[in-house]
């Protein structure tokens, strides 16, 4: 059977291993769409995981942050913090037309890499799936590492709260700013100084980048940071400068965070959040199967009523799913 | 024993039904901080729901929206669209530094109410709190309706995930766009376009005011809606301009939904909602105790080993939760 046709899990990673791009888009589509095949091709994924280094690129929509990873791309086919030359970019865009694996149309992010067989470009917009995108893009991430890509760059495309969160489960996450008054504010604000392990200020050549630098310096000095103090890199994406600079150190916090051992630490606390947020989901599916067909009218109908707030309620449908709380304390909870 | 020293929570409402600022603050400081109190005042409210309005207001940092909401207030103030006279913001802010009931701090927001004790504003901010502001907001809303407030606005400082779904939890869901090339599609991919019962162009005496209104209006063009089509209100908040209509259309828009009977629908489905978030928290709270006392730390080791994935990890956590699974199937899962 032609590998364009496969449709068993293990055999669409036994080509995608092989280099098959196909079969990898058909595997990621799995991913994005849920449901127990989803499942069977993160499970496969999961346990064969492979050694991907992963960056994510995070920032304002603007900012300039696809000019930046088409400039990453380029670095990391030449030599990638792990010498590797394949390269994938998952651009995380909960609103993209491009969903569904449409492989021209990602391809159409980033032109200058179009025509090369060795780099693997997807957007991922999974809007209302179940766990969202904080289940479906770690898994992706694990299908792209499982199949042997070196280097995964994730791109986000808003500052949504869940792309913050997608961006931050990386090795390395760099944040993008733009040089002008408030933006390292708006940075702040929008949660992205605490996960920042690289800020790029991008269109450096513009007024304001040394004021922004000096913004962005101000806070980390208000900010209790471990070992590794975020490093600030001025770049314009546009016309390639400082980009080499921004790849070098991202390999400088990869090979810190190998010698002090916290590569390791970190890569455990994801897998650990990776596997709440499946948790989470399948309780959430538990439990809409228990409301589903009418139980939920009711228990609304009596919330109108006032006669009983949504944490009885929540009590009530509790106490269907799981008859003894194995959690319960033995004395009183007030 | 003066109200300003009562801590239980059905003093609270009296004396804060009573028009008393200190026992409202003591109870959506409750409400803030989560846990067993919080759960008692939420029943309350909820169980003597008042019949507050509730308005949205949300859009880009820096759209103007606190100078809106201040205009606003002083309208609502004059003849609310429940002929009311009392009103309550709240400022959804998680970053403020205003957290934890600082009046002072809060009041500051919007020195033209400054004085007037019968507008009452409030900043929340519930980073890390269980369930997030998912959960707190609508709380504290119900708190404020329950305790006699004619008309809640509820202030969203950014467009993070959560706090558009906070803001499109209202009756009427305002989002602020600026003139510019680009607001009203940056506006579209936040997912403020699915959520805007009426658009407001702020700051409309600057260039490009009508071509974000022809962008709005073929945006619209192109979305499937509902009986309402969203209204576009020109404002320049700071001089006053347009915050008339903004106020009239909004009272419109309640009338509308009164006579085609969708505020009860709607009522009916956000309290379904909130019920939802109360549930998930719940369950997350249980899982977090079948996780807790170094169970996790072994659940993590097997799925480091390549022996388990998380699916499967958390498939036995749940049978341990549940030892019988209430919406299994009879039939097998392929």
């Amino acid at each position: 059977m032609p590998a364009s046709r496969l449709t068993d899990p293990a055999a669409l990673f036994e080509a995608a291993r092989g280099g098959d791009q196909a079969s990898l888009a058909r595997l990621l589509s799995l991913v994005e769409r849920g449901g127990p095949r989803s499942r069977e091709v993160a499970g496969l994924a999961y346990t064969t995981p492979g050694d991907a280094y992963t960056v994510g690129i995070t920032g304002a929509p603007g900012a300039g942050k696809s000019t930046l990873t088409d400039r990453l791309v380029t670095l990391a086919r030449q030599a990638g913090p792990d010498g590797g030359d394949r390269v994938a970019v998952l651009a995380v865009d909960p609103s993209s037309p491009y969903s569904g694996g449409a492989i021209l149309g990602d391809r159409v992010r980033m032109p200058s890499h179009a025509l090369d067989d060795r780099v693997y470009i997807r957007s991922m917009a999974t809007r209302g799936h179940l766990g969202g995108l904080a289940v479906a893009v770690p898994n992706a991430v694990r299908v792209l590492s499982s199949v042997g890509m070196p280097v995964v760059l994730v791109e986000t495309v808003g500052v949504g709260q869940q792309e913050v969160e997608v961006a931050a489960a990386t090795d390395t996450t760099v944040v993008v700013v733009n040089p002008g008054w408030g933006d390292a504010i708006q940075a702040n604000k929008a949660g992205l100084l605490e996960i920042a392990d690289l800020f790029v200020i991008n269109k450096a050549d513009r007024p304001g980048a040394r004021q922004t630098r000096r913004d962005l310096e101000l806070m980390l000095d208000l900010t209790e940071l471990g070992p590794w103090r975020p490093a600030i890199v001025e770049t314009v994406a546009s016309a390639g400068d400082g980009v080499d600079e921004l790849w070098a150190t991202i390999g400088r916090h990869r090979d810190h965070q190998i010698e002090q051992g916290t590569l390791a630490v970190h890569r455990r606390q994801r897998l650990e959040r990776e596997f709440r947020q499946i948790l989470a989901a399948r309780l959430r599916e538990l439990t809409d199967g228990v409301l589903a067909g009418g139980g939920v009218d009711d228990i609304v109908r009596v919330m109108l009523d006032g006669e009983v707030d949504p944490y009885e309620a929540a009590d009530r449908v509790v106490d269907r799913v799981m008859p003894s709380d194995p959690t319960a304390p033995s004395d009183s909870r007030d």
